[in-house]
Parts: structure tokens; C-alpha cells; sequence
């Protein structure tokens, strides 16, 4: 089996290597193979995304992901910034259902802005909507403004879509997940305003026909990022668009506090997936080997488990994570009085200790 | 000067009273008329913005909203549902600039969800666009997928824009309020992403030119979020678009655990404007005297300082509430032990006593 492991800008390369010496310490033959990705990729190809990352990533069984973007990128055009091979990634390899847990874990409640008892036990999972959506609808860019009050001036303008399959596969990934947890499923949209989310909603009531031991209910966006910070562990399952899905997913992420310990995965139709943690690119502290590769190497376990078939090493490489941290390990994002400080490459070696 | 007043449902009617109880004691010779709206004009006149409500709310100097929707309305044709008497209300009579203050009472700190020391004395103002973007962009609808690979299947579309003009009037709005304050202002976009985006942030750094007394920056809308959960009081002043603003304006009240006590303002160009409280109808609990009536005087209030040109009787009412508060009064959403739990018309009362 064949692991694409593009570690990117920024602290990636860190946390990938950590990510690698804990899939190594597996013992499984799987092929490793690295490409340069983001600012990284521009500087080695002149394109965040290069033909030969692309190449790799889609013939790959699987993608491991560290982080892109840098400051030092800001002034490129869009369609050489960093972020862009993201987009380009999902896009060419059909990456539709993003998967982002936010769970808390016992031994880190104390990182969280939020009290307590509010998200002590947090378990929740974001399935985010990653190819449709405005994030890649046409038409889009700047034109004269065609009618109103504002008629003959300049207009940037977007297109919102959801065409009827895209709803239906993710809605059938969603309710499949709320199966395998507490069936509940909680459909995010903004039917009192969106043709698109009146649409996205009644399709899920329709899907939701082939799923009734799953309990469906419908939320509007606004309502929905009120009750993340009111009472999140009512949630079970969050199926959302690709727009609301960045913002609520991001949101409950650092509910948490721990953003450096959440993995995330985007899968197509098969099961072929790209791997990233939670967290950003962080240049700030690149290279200072202080990073938390735990979300990468949590990547690594969803991997495992969802794309190659290897569900008892998943559980292993979670086992182990748990562990460490039981052992008062942290890095310095997660760090409280009475732990034991470590870095970015001891962490690494704590996890692979602990398989 | 006059008045229009528009209950609506649920809670509305109740709170509503309380604030036209105060308003009347301040001895100010307000013509005050009441309108129905929302369900209260769907029974009323077969629509949720009766022309007569419409009429009475162009004419009038001043709007004064309680909330609108139940459940009993969710099976009308959207057309005639509660909440697109807002949205028509907006856009008829012009009101592109929405104010929402999140504000955290010293005294009601431990209804937030999150920490103390996180949100106390949190007091960060929310600017929305409020008649432009997704929320009436055309062309929208379902129709065929035109290309792409679910061609030929329906799909929901909408369209988000924002002409050059609109976004400039927001932006002057946005860093007038930021001088009055702390003089940061943070503009949320997705430029990442979105091209209307990419162009509201060219014309918040064009506008910025004429207020260079002012600190803009720049954040995106997932990290907008985050920011809000993580560390929100190092915001001043924020501006966004309609839809994010309507998703980060109810997480950053939610942040106060007491949104009961949230007003907000949606002004137009004359510094006309619709007054509101933040929270909704809450049809559960309507009729039964319990719903907390401040932040609909704190409407009140603000409709008094922005419209009215009375910024002295305003600040009587702030201050009114603030003693209301001292004294230990709450009602039931924000109670906590050792206060004295009242209802919705003794809370009114006591406002009108400390005034
Ligand atoms: C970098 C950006 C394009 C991306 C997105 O908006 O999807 C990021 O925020 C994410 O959530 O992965
Ligand atoms: C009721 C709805 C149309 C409205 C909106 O989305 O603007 C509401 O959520 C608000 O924020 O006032």
C-alpha cells in the first residue's frame, strides 16, 4: 500500500515526521512517498499544487497531510497562494465528506475556554459537505453590478449550489456515521433564507427514509453555532455545506481548547482519503520543534482505519496516544502545572514508545 | 416623534409592553402605533408584513420589534412565513447597517458557558451588512445542473454579491463606530475563497484610507470563529457580511450566556432604524410572564440614542437596568442563586422605578 505524504509549510514538516516514525513503528510495509505541497510546492515548482504532487497523490492509496500557508505568501495571486493546493486537492481527487471529530479529552478539559461541565465528555463529529457548495460554484468574480440601486458599479459575486446527488452521497455518509454512534443526526442549513439549503433540507428528509433508525433534525446555521456554545454535547452527529461546515467545524474544534489534537479526514467514494490535523500551517513556531504532533498522528490512526483497512493498528496508534497523555506528556499548547513539558520529537518518540 | 410598534409573537407582545412602559415614563411626548407583524399579521391580513404594518413602518421615525416565528407557522409556503417579515422590513425601508453589541453584565458573568476569565467584562460590538449579500443576491432557485458532473439533475442555487457602494457605506459605518470605540475594527471575509470577498476586502483597505486613526485588520470567517470561542475580548469592533454576520453575531451573544439582554439596531443611511432584541420569540414560554424583558428595553434604548436624537434618556434606561441588576433582580434565564427571581412585567416595573 502506497501513503502520499506531503508535509507542506510551516510546522507540516514537524508533525509529518512524527506522524511517519509512528506509522514505521507498525511494522506494516506500506510505501511512503514524499512531495512538496503549498508554499512549499511553489518554491520547488511554481505552483502550490505541483503536476507531480498531484500525480502521487492521486495514485496513492492514501494522503498524509501536514499544513499549508505562510506569511511570505500573502502577496502572491490567488491561484498561487498555499491554500490553493488544499482546494485543489479535494477538488481533483473527489475528496466530498470531510470528517472532523471534536472531542475532548478527560485529561485536557482544563484547556478549554469553556467551563467544564459544559464539555467535559465532549464526542461529537462534524461531516462537512468539501466539493460543492460556493466554494467552487460558477460564476463567480468581479463584474458591473447589472440591476438595483447599485446598477453600473463594480460587484464581486459568488454562486451557492447544490446539485441533488452531492446532497444525497454526503447525506448517506452522515446518516451511515450516526448509525455507527448515538443515531442522531443534525442536518445544518439556512432553509428560511437559501434556495440551496431549502433544497439540501429536503433531500435529507428524503434520505432519511432509507435510515429510520436514525434520528434526524434540522437546525438553522446561526442556531446552530449558538448552541456549539451553549450546549455542544447535545450534538451527536453535524452534517452541514462546505461554507457552514468551515465555519461550525473550526468553531467546535476549539471548544475543545486542544486544536492541536484534532485529526480530521476527507474521503471520496471509496474510501480513498486525505489526512490533516485540525490545526493550521502555524509559522510562528515552525521549526522551534515545540508543535503537537498529536493531531497528525491521530491523521494517521483515521488513515489506518478508514482507507487502508487496518482498523486494530488505528486503535493501537489511539491507545498509545491516550497513554501519553495519561502519562502527563504535553507539548506547550496543551501544557497545565504538573506536567511533564516535552517537544514536538519527543512527543513522537512517547507515542511510538507507548504502541 | 413618532413610533411604530411591532410586537410580533411569541414572547414579543410581553416584552414589548415593558419597553413601551418605559418609554411612556420617561415624559417624552412619543406617538407611539402598533402594528401587527410576523404570525400576528399573517392572522391578522393573510401576510407576515401586512402592507398597512409596512406603511405605518416607513412613515414612522422610529421601529420598535419584539420577535417573530412558532412552530405553528412552519408549514406556510416561505413567502408567508414570520421571519420574511424581517427580511422584507429590511430591505423596504433600507436598513444595510445591523448593530449588535455582546455585552457581559459584571453581575450575570456566571451565565456564560465560558470561563470567567475569558468573557468578563467582554464588550465587543457586532457591525452585519444587513440588505445585501446571499440573503437577496438573484438569480436563485432550483433548476437543472447546467454542466459538471451531476448535469442534468435539479439543483438549489443563490447568488452572493456585493456592489462596490454597498460595501463602502458599511465600511464608513463600521470605522465611525470603531473612533467612538477603542478604534480596532476587525473585518471578517473568506477573500480566501470568495471573490466578493476578496473584493469587500480591497474596499475595507480603500476605505481605511480616510480613518488612518483606526487599526483595521483582516480575519477569515472560520478563524473569526474560533477567535470568538478562544479569546473574544480582544475584539473591538467587527464588520462582516450578512450571512457571517449573522452566524458570528449569534455565537458572540451566546458568549454572555444571557442573550435575553442583548438589543440590537439595524439603521439606515438618516440614521432611521428597526429595534430589536437579539434573542427570538421563544414560543415556548410565551404567555406565561417569565421572558426577560431587558434586552428589548435596551432596544429601546438604543432607538432613543441612534434615531431619536435623546441620548441623555437613553443613558437613563442603561443605567436603569444596570440598577435593576445591582439590585439582585433577574428573571428566569439569567437567575442565580441568591438573587430574586421575577417575572417579565415586575422586571419591567423595577426598570421604570430605577429610572
Ligand atoms: C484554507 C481554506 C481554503 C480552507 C477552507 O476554507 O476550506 C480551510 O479553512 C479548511 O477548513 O480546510
Ligand atoms: C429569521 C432570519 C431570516 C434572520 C436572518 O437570518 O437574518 C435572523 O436569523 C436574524 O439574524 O435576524
Amino acid at each position: 500500500m502506497k501513503i502520499a505524504i506531503l508535509p507542506g509549510d510551516g510546522i507540516g514538516p514537524e508533525i509529518v515526521d512524527q506522524a511517519v516514525k509512528v506509522l514505521k513503528a507498525l511494522g506494516e510495509p506500506f510505501e511512503m512517498e514524499f512531495a512538496p505541497v503549498g508554499g512549499a510546492g511553489y518554491e520547488a515548482a511554481g505552483h502550490p499544487l505541483p503536476e507531480s504532487t498531484l500525480k502521487l497523490a492521486k495514485e496513492a492509496d492514501a494522503v498524509l497531510f501536514g499544513a499549508v500557508g505562510d506569511w511570505k505568501y500573502d502577496t502572491l495571486d490567488r491561484p498561487l497562494r498555499p491554500e490553493q493546493a488544499i482546494l485543489g486537492l479535494r477538488k481533483n481527487l473527489n475528496l466530498f465528506a470531510n470528517l472532523r471529530p471534536a472531542i475532548l479529552y478527560p485529561e485536557l478539559a482544563g484547556a478549554s475556554t469553556l467551563k467544564p461541565e459544559v464539555v467535559s465528555g465532549l464526542d461529537i463529529l462534524i461531516i462537512r459537505e468539501l466539493t460543492g457548495d460556493i466554494y467552487f460554484g460558477q460564476p463567480r468574480g468581479v463584474r458591473e453590478c447589472p440591476d438595483g440601486p447599485f446598477k453600473g458599479q463594480r460587484e464581486g459575486f459568488d454562486t451557492m449550489r447544490y446539485a441533488e446527488g452531492e446532497i444525497r452521497r454526503i447525506a448517506h455518509v452522515a446518516f451511515q456515521a450516526a448509525r455507527k454512534r448515538n443515531k442522531r443526526l443534525t442536518s445544518v442549513d439556512k432553509a428560511n433564507v437559501l434556495e440551496t439549503f431549502q433544497f439540501w433540507k429536503d433531500i435529507m428528509i428524503d434520505v432519511h427514509k432509507e435510515y429510520p433508525d436514525v434520528a434526524l433534525d434540522h437546525m438553522y446555521v446561526d442556531n446552530a453555532a449558538m448552541q456549539l456554545v451553549r450546549a455542544p454535547k447535545k450534538f451527536d452527529v453535524m452534517v452541514t455545506g462546505n461554507m457552514f461546515g468551515d465555519i461550525l467545524s473550526d468553531a467546535a474544534a476549539m471548544l475543545t481548547g486542544s486544536i492541536g489534537m484534532l485529526p480530521s479526514a476527507s474521503l471520496d467514494a471509496n474510501n480513498k482519503g486525505l489526512y490533516e490535523p485540525s490545526h493550521g500551517s502555524a509559522p510562528d513556531i515552525a521549526g522551534k520543534g515545540i508543535a503537537n504532533p498529536l493531531a497528525t498522528i491521530l491523521s494517521a490512526a483515521m488513515m489506518l482505519r478508514y482507507s487502508l483497512g487496518k482498523a486494530e493498528q488505528a486503535d493501537r496508534i489511539e491507545a498509545a496516544v491516550k497513554k501519553v497523555l495519561t502519562q502527563g506528556l504535553r507539548t506547550a499548547d496543551i501544557f497545565e502545572d504538573g506536567c511533564s513539558k516535552v517537544g514536538t520529537s519527543e512527543m513522537g518518540d512517547a507515542v511510538v514508545n507507548a504502541l
